[in-house]
Parts: C-alpha cells; sequence; structure tokens
C-alpha cells in the first residue's frame, strides 16, 4: 500500500511496481500436472487402439477445451475424463475414471512446494520495492495456494487472472496506479509473464523452470534479461547483500 | 472511477458505491443448473440401485466437494461425474459420462440471459451511483459472462471473487476505497450478498430469485429491505423518474 522506502541504484532502471508470477515461478506447479499425465497414460493405455499416442491425445483435448475450460486443474481433469472417454472409444473402465478425478482433488488439496530462495528473494526485493502477485489459472486452487504459502504477506495486490495478455496487464496497472515503463514482471514464462508485459512497454526479467506445458510454448525473436536462479533477482535490482 | 456528480435525497441514505450480485441477480444461472440436473437424474436413476434418491445423492456429492473445488460448472461438472460413478456403483455407462461432461460445456458457452428490467436499472442507479460487480464462481466462466453481458460499461469494478465472506467483502470495500456504511450491496441470496454485507456495518438489499441453489440456503433472523424486482430499486435510491 505505501511506496518503497528506498529505490537502490545501479543495476536495472528503478520500478515502481515488481510483479511476479506463482506457478513455477514461486511454487512447483507444472510437476504436479506431469505426475498426473504419466498416470493417465498408464491408466488409460491399455484400454487405447493400439498405436495411439496416449499423451498426444489428451493434449489435443486439452487444448481444444481451453477456451471454454480455462486454465487449471479443474479444467485439467474434465479434459482427463473426456480424453480417458474418447481415447479408448467409450471402453475406459468407470473406476478408472473415478481415479482420475481423485487425482485432481489431491492435486488440488496438496501442500504447496516453494522453489528455492523464494522467501528470502521476496523478503529481500519487498524490502525496496512494493510487490504484486499475477497468476493465471483456478480461483479456488490458487487462492488456496496464495494463503498457504506464507507469502501473502510479502504482497500488496494478489490478482488471479483469467489470461495474462496484454489487455489484462494493462488493466492491472491501471488499477496499481503504476506507469508500464516504472513495472517489471518476473516469471517462468515468456507467453504468459515477459511477452505481454514488453508489448505494453514494460520490464520483463525471465526465470525459467525446467518443466514448461506444452500450451505455454512460444516462438519469439525478443531480447530479454534471463536469470538462473530467482536468487539472482535482489543483484540485479541492485540490492546490496 | 469518478465519485458519482449527484446523489439524490430521500429513499434510503445515500452510498458512494453500490455492489450488484449478478448469477440471478443480472441474469439467469440457477436455471441451468436446475435443466443440468433434472437431466442427470433422467440419466443417472435408470442405472442407480432401486429407492436411491439420485438428486440428493447429487448434492451431498456437491457439499462434500465445495471446499476443494469451489463453485461453478466446472465443480459441478466434476461433482455429475464423480456422483453418477459412486451412485451407480460404477455402472454407469461411459457415453453417459460423456454426455455430462457435454453439458457442462454446452452451460458455460451458452448465451447469458439477462433478467428483466437489468440494462435500464444500471444506466438509472448508475447515473448517480458508482457501481461494482461482485460475483462468484468460476473465473472462466463469470469472465465470459460479464464481457458478452454488453454490461461491463456500468461498472467501474468486476470482482470474481472465491467466496463472498465478511473477510472478502472487507478486502474489497479496502480496494474500493469506500467505509461499509457508504456501501449497499443488491443480490438474489441472503447467505452471500446480505449477511456478509451487514455483518460488516454495510447496507443490502434483497431482491429473491425463484430459484435458489440448496447449498445457499441459509436461516436467520435479520431485517433488510426486499425488493420484488430489480426494476424497484433506482424509486428505492429516490432516484425520480
Amino acid at each position: 500500500m505505501t511506496p518503497p522506502p528506498h529505490r537502490p541504484d545501479g543495476g536495472l532502471a528503478a520500478y515502481d511496481v515488481i510483479g511476479f508470477d506463482a506457478d513455477d515461478t514461486l511454487w512447483q506447479s507444472e510437476d504436479g500436472f506431469r505426475a498426473n499425465e504419466l498416470r493417465f497414460v498408464e491408466l488409460v493405455a491399455p484400454h487405447a487402439p493400439d498405436g495411439v499416442d496416449v499423451k498426444a491425445a489428451l493434449t489435443a483435448v486439452e487444448r481444444k477445451n481451453l477456451h471454454t475450460f480455462g486454465y487449471g486443474v479443474k479444467a485439467f481433469a474434465i479434459s482427463m475424463v473426456e480424453g480417458a472417454i474418447t481415447i479408448t472409444g467409450g471402453k475406459i473402465p468407470t473406476d478408472v475414471i473415478a481415479e482420475l478425478v481423485e487425482m485432481a482433488r489431491t492435486q488440488l488439496e496438496e501442500p504447496v512446494r516453494l522453489l528455492p530462495h523464494v522467501p528470502e528473494v521476496l523478503a529481500r526485493v519487498g524490502a525496496h520495492y512494493r510487490l504484486v502477485l499475477i497468476t493465471k489459472g483456478d480461483l479456488v486452487h490458487q487462492t488456496h495456494k496464495i494463503t498457504t504459502s506464507g507469502l501473502e504477506h510479502h504482497f500488496d495486490e494478489l490478482e488471479v487472472v483469467l489470461e495474462k495478455d496484454p489487455e489484462t496487464y494493462a488493466r492491472l496497472l491501471a488499477r496499481f496506479d503504476v506507469e508500464p515503463d516504472r513495472f517489471l514482471m518476473v516469471g517462468n514464462s515468456v507467453r504468459s509473464d515477459i511477452l505481454p508485459v514488453m508489448a505494453l512497454g514494460g520490464h520483463a526479467v525471465h526465470v525459467p523452470y525446467h518443466l514448461l506445458w506444452d500450451l505455454e510454448h512460444v516462438d519469439h525473436d525478443e531480447k530479454f534479461t534471463e536469470l538462473a536462479s530467482l536468487a539472482d533477482l535482489p543483484a540485479l535490482l541492485g540490492i546490496p547483500d
């Protein structure tokens, strides 16, 4: 709510607000989807026709459903149920479908797994800058993760959005009362955290995670700062040790 | 964004912000759930043991899942799939499960059906007051309905929240920079739109809809203003014809 007490010199230009992505930037997310995807293939492949690529077929169902069902575990659960039926021509046993629903429930209820260095980086950066969290996905799941992460107090604003496109960022920056060139976004997805912010004239730092969902892949020619670890962010911002 | 140009005298006390619920206050919602619930019973009952109350069993699954899956059509879809399997002991055919998923897809994609008088009431009240929309449910579905309703321009703020409890309203009123006693909420759910706002010291007007979801029912002794129709709101606020 209050402006930062001090803007360090050096490093990148100073900012009024720094935005953080959440999934695979502050805590693990894709690992859970990959584990359930592997389990889906194990469960469904024995009932599918020979030669069918079960994982590719599931991704195709997810892609088809993205516009209507959106992001997150519930949409993934519905795509798994639909995919299990269509891929097997209806031959999937109902106890497998019940297990798919339980996998989604477990994924929604499992504890947040923070990535390395996250609490100390937020504390150090938050001492100098106003921080906001901007995440997309399922409202109930993201809210659960934010409130149980122990990180909520670092952020002035918590935003769960439908899509991370330039229009959405423009609306949020207006709400935060910050000009794009005074805003820095930090995240693992070039498609969602980097390119749309740069399109507005804002700044972005890419911190890749070793897993990326197929539907987040993007081809691009843009140049931007990439960090091997979130632990390198304070130094990039010129914050002294 | 701007304060209201004029606060009419008479009627209720004047307010700085008027909040509107969306589902079954501005547009139909419960009708779609009821139709799918009836269809669920038609589809599942023939495979269920004799004497099982299929509708009551589905509601019990929804109640159990509410904390983990939240509100909205995707949560309802997952509860229908789970319920169809558990109620029939796994005997439900997979083509019925596929139809349940399609019912959810249709519900998410169908056009918004505005309730009577809504556009003119928002225009008249919005000429005097700053309006905000506060709705709970599925982020993708609520956003779709808001943007396709043609009503978005009436509202300064659009908030899709996880739960309508006093804590959530307190957070939103702080964001809107309004004191509770200068805030009026208008909605069809006593549990979600009326009681939590009154608990904060705010004001509320109940506009019942003829259908109410079982999980929204609440017992209470509170007294508050009830309108037969949203068309009566301008007069209640002292807005001249």
